[in-house]
This record gives C-alpha cells, structure tokens and sequence, in this order.
C-alpha cells in the first residue's frame, strides 16, 4: 500500500459559522492507495475526537498501525487496491493541522483561547478546500464513526451531490446531554488543573505527562465509550493488587484501565485542542440553519448508510434510528438503510467490531 | 413529630472485617416519634454516600428538611405516630460520627489517610451496637436506598432474624465494574487535587468552597444518578448563555447543573470521607466469606422487599432481579417480593419519585 503524508496551506481565509476567520491555515493528510485518472475513486475517511488522518499503515520504525488499519488497507474492505483513501486531521487538532497552539498571525504566539470556536461545518469546509485543491470535485464515499459520523452526516446535507455514498456509524444528528455531561468533566477537570493556566500552559511545565486535568477528562470519557456488558467481560470485579480489598487505594482491573489509558493520553494530546473539539461536538445540531431537522435532511441526494452499535451509550442506536425514520417519513426511503448491529462492545464498537459491519460496507463500496 | 438528635460514645473497639480495630468511636444518630413500651416498633433508616442522620423533619431556622422527609414523618408512608424511626450517621461519614478527620488516640491527630478501610458490614456493626445501648434488641423494619440498600441486604445476610421486614431500594449485592469506574473519577479528581496534600489538606485551605477535586468527582457521580430521559427532560440542549453557541465555554443546561451539584457538595462533605465511603461501597459483596451467593443469601431469613428502578444506570434493575432470583431458586420464595418501578428519573428515583412506591412500602409496614 502506499502511504503518503502531506499538507497544504491555505492563505485564503476560511469563513467560520460563528462569524470568525481563519487566516491563514494548514491541513496535514495522508492519502492511501492511487487516484485513477479521473480522480473518480476518491474514498474520504473523518475522524473521531482523538483521532488524526493517520487511519492505516504503519511508519517506519512504528509498531503501531493507523487507527482505522484493520478495516482499510490493500485487499481489505476499504481496498486500497481499488481506492485512492485520504484522512485529514481536523482543524483545531493537534497532529498537524491548524490548531489553538499555531501561531495567531496577530500576535505572533500561538492563538490559545484566542482560537475561533470550529464547528463541524468549519471542519468539513476545510477539507473540501483541500479535496478541491487537488482537483478533487466528487468522492466515491464519506466514512466516518462518532465525531467522524458527525462529519459524514454534514456532507450528506451541505454538499449533497459531493459523495457517492456516506457511511455514519456510532453517531448523532444533535449531541444529548449525557454526552455533554461527560464532556463537561473533562472541561472543569482541564480549566481546574493549576498546570493549565487559563490556557497559558507551557509545553515545558506538561512535558513529561501532559495536563493530568486532561488524563480525568479522558478517563471520563472512556466510561462514555464503554457498555456494561463489555466492563463486565473486560474487568468484573478483579483486583489488580491481591490485597486490595482492604488497601484504601487497592484498585480493581477496571481503574487500572481508566488510569492506564487516562494518563497515557495526554502525553500526545493537547488539552486546548481537546476543549475546541469537544465543543465541536457539543454544539454539533444537523438541524441548525432550517426550521427542524426534517427540512434539513430532506436537502440530501446521496446514499446515505447508517450503522448503529446495540451497546452504545453516548451516541445510542435511537439517534440514527431517528434520523433513518425522518428520512423515510421524508420520502427520502430509497437513499437510506439503517443497520444496528448487535455488539457488547459499546461506542468503542465501530473500531473493534469491523468484522461485523465491514463486509457490508465493502459490498456497497464495490456495487 | 418529635425529632431527637443524640451522640453516642463507645469506648469498647470495634473489631473490623479488615482485622484492624476502632477504638474509641461515636455514632450520631436522629430519632422521630416516640418509641413504645416493649421497643417493637423501631423502624431503622439507612443513608446513602451523601445522606446523614438528618432524614426526615426540620431544624430550627433551617429551609430545607431531612433527606426522605416527603417519605417519613406523621401520617406519611414511614408514620411516626406509629413508629420510631432511627437513622445513624454512618461510621465514616462527615456528620459527627467517627471519620477520617476524628482524633486518633494513637497520636492525637486526625487519623486521615491511617484511618481504617471500612465496610458495609463494620458500618452495620456498629449500628446494631447503638441499638443495643438503648435496648434495641429487634427491628420491625430496615429501609435503605443506594448504599443504604446495601447496608439493608447485610442485615438480611449477617443478622437474619433483627428485622420483620427489610427493604432494600436501588441498590445491589456487589458493586459493578461501571460503578467502580464512576467512583474511580472521583478518587483521581481528589488526589490529584493539589489542595488534597495527600490527605493533610488543612481545612483553612479549602475553607471557602471545600476541595474543587471532590466537586469533579461529584460531577462524574451525578451522571450516574440521572438517566438519558432525565438529562431530556431536565436539560434537553438548552443552553444557559444565549451566546453561548460560538462561546468555548458557553454553558448547556445540563452543564450548569452539573456544576451547581458538583461545587455546592464540598463546602459541606469532607473529601477523606468520600474516599472511605466510595471504598465501603466498591468493596461491597454480599458474597463475601461464602462460597456463593446463594449461599450467603441462603442465610435470609426475614421478608425482604426489593425495589428497583427501570431507568437506574448505577445499580441496574437487573442487579436486583438477580438476588431476588436467586433467592427464589434457593426456595426461599415465600421470603421475598421484587418489584421495578417504571421510572424515568434514573438512580435518584428512590429519593424523588416517592409516590411510585411509598404506598407499598407503608402497607407491609402497617399489615
């Protein structure tokens, strides 16, 4: 397979919802496979919270593959022997592209909360900019899972003649506000941490383990991720200390997890970065700019597919469930099917459970 | 209603489940109606993490009244023209019973992190021994909800024939690996604290607003209490700031109240104590010293009265299902009844959806 990293800068403004420009701005992607001569087999994948467009492959010296690698590669249900893949990483992430620690052109130092708040339509508006800046005018498919769902969902209504197909899985037309609640620990657990200095944080003062006020944040998150069923398979109530029981801080197998995953995040995710996207995710409302979310997804014309996760508690199969049944009260029945899929695996399902649901996907891919 | 608010001192130890010992220690507790003459009709109210003694009536130049008043009190489901109804400030907890921040005559500071990991069954213990020093020696009913059901189900278990009837409410027989993770929030969000001082936090340092790391991992715990229809009804995506859409931290509903429960509870709750409290509930196992369940259910001997919540996301429905049933299987269906309340208030129903299950509870009391 081949892999290429690359970014494009902008010098052009980008035009945000909340009225805000940004000016200038960069994009790192990386592309998978080759783009047939009339750039028609165009496959965009979008990514979740903490994700990046590192999808699939693996770098040199790397032991670990991309996050999506096991469902897109040479042969596999994205075939990249057939499709020229890209993944870009969000504006206002931190693996690349444009973020609240870039450089703010008006001050020379890095923006901050200075930052304009993104939405998910700044979002995907930035990466049309990049598609178009390579001559690319229509994609094949959009597929994205949770965040990335968000993004798929808002092509479906803001380009509706852009992609082919759009794939949705794990994800929501408007955020409920148990996710924002998870959310809203992360922002107190970030803004209370003394290291976090109302922004102000130097890379040097989080060096060793980034803000720890993130690491909580997550760890909440993770819970959100989770299902019952899936903790109680992964954990039960093992202990990892033998004598825990009565240690006060004895931990069970399913704090090791949280810490475990907790603490290691923030070593490689900045917390404003995390701030910015959550609220992104907060905010995001496919119904926005119309009178209901009916007249809103009766602007789409592609194939729209949806996939929901029988365990998932943040984005819960109801959500997609409603945005299938509007559409066909909608009339739209012949451009959508909804599929939920039986998993214990909770959110984290669209990741771990591809053998459930990538053969479907390949099908509709290669029809 | 007569209300009476007593202290009482015990100077024997009280010998503990982890092998170490209490000595000395005092239980405060609230008494309502007036007991009759061969002591028969003591009714025992157990509290939950947060709860105190204080469950029912008002004090003095006080707003707000006890914890369950809408549920005891004259002529109400627990009527204390008929009954004496008791409720003791669990050993551990911060309203004037023995805690973390109690004297330790070992070296006559406050024993904070030395103090002893703690159970259900030592909180039960030392209950019965109150209700022996006032010639106490049967009880016509134990009431708890959420921890206080667990402190319900081990005097069913460990005191088999104390009580006529006990009802246990939105509680389990072992704490869940997501419960854990809730509590596991909070036990990070304090210890990260840098005002925690590892548990030599001087109470001058968070005097004004109490430890803001124990406010976070209340924040995790109140998600737990609400459910997903709740969070609909309570907050839907209403958001506090008009502006708040393109503002980073412009605040939802649901994010205000997070943050009013989350920063209100430490001006008045001690954070070791949550820390021990969080502990006797994630070690709690009413399996404990049997080979099964079954077979520590198998003790019961008293009529015991379950009731559950259908929209209860801390102790499932299932939870409670489970020990009923087991207990039907062990043949000791004739002891039991098990009912789930359709509720969508989440875990808090037991405290706000009184009139759901009250009228059932004050039938088998007066029957």
């Amino acid at each position: 397979m081949i892999l290429e990293t690359k970014k494009v800068f902008f010098d052009e403004p980008l035009y945000l919802e909340s009225g805000r420009v940004l000016k200038p701005y960069e994009v790192i992607y990386e592309t998978y496979g080759t783009l047939n001569s009339d750039k028609s087999n165009v496959i965009l994948v979008t990514h979740a919270l903490s994700g990046s467009h590192h999808v699939a492959g693996t770098y040199e010296g790397d032991r670990k593959a991309g996050w999506w690698d096991g469902f897109i590669g040479d042969g596999k249900a994205v075939d990249t022997t057939k499709f020229f893949v890209i993944c870009m990483n969000n504006i206002g992430s931190c693996f690349g592209s444009t973020s609240p620690m870039s450089i703010n052109p008006a001050t020379n130092k890095p923006y901050r909360l200075k930052f304009p708040v993104l939405t998910i339509s700044d979002i995907v508006k930035a990466q049309v900019r990049v598609l178009k800046s390579l001559g690319i005018t229509e994609l094949h498919a959009v597929i994205g899972g949770s965040m990335g769902g968000m993004q798929a969902l808002c092509y479906a209504v803001e380009y509706p003649t852009f992609a082919k197909h759009i794939f949705m899985l794990a994800a929501t037309a408007y955020t409920r506000p148990w996710a924002i609640a998870y959310n809203k620990i992360t922002i107190e657990a970030i803004r209370n941490d003394p290291d976090f200095k109302d922004g102000n944080y130097e890379s040097e003062d989080i060096k060793e383990n980034g803000l720890k006020g993130l690491a909580l944040g997550r760890m909440a998150g993770h819970i959100s991720y989770l299902s019952n069923d899936s903790m109680d398979m992964k954990f039960g109530r093992r202990y990892v200390e033998q004598d825990g029981l009565y240690e006060l801080f004895g931990r069970f197998e399913v704090e090791r997890y949280l810490e475990y995953n907790g603490y290691s995040f923030p070593k490689y995710f900045d917390p404003l970065s995390y701030l910015y996207i959550i609220k992104t995710m907060n905010i995001f409302n496919a119904a926005r700019g119309s009178d209901t979310l009916a007249d809103s997804l009766a602007k789409i014309k592609t194939k729209l597919h949806f996939y929901s996760f029988s365990g998932d508690l943040l984005f819960k199969p109801e959500e997609m469930e409603e945005i299938y049944e509007i559409m066909v009260a909608n009339g739209q029945g012949d451009l959508v099917d909804y599929t939920m899929i039986e998993s214990n695996y909770g959110h984290d399902a669209f990741l771990v459970e591809l053998d459930k649901f990538d053969f479907m996907i390949k099908e509709i891919l290669e029809s």
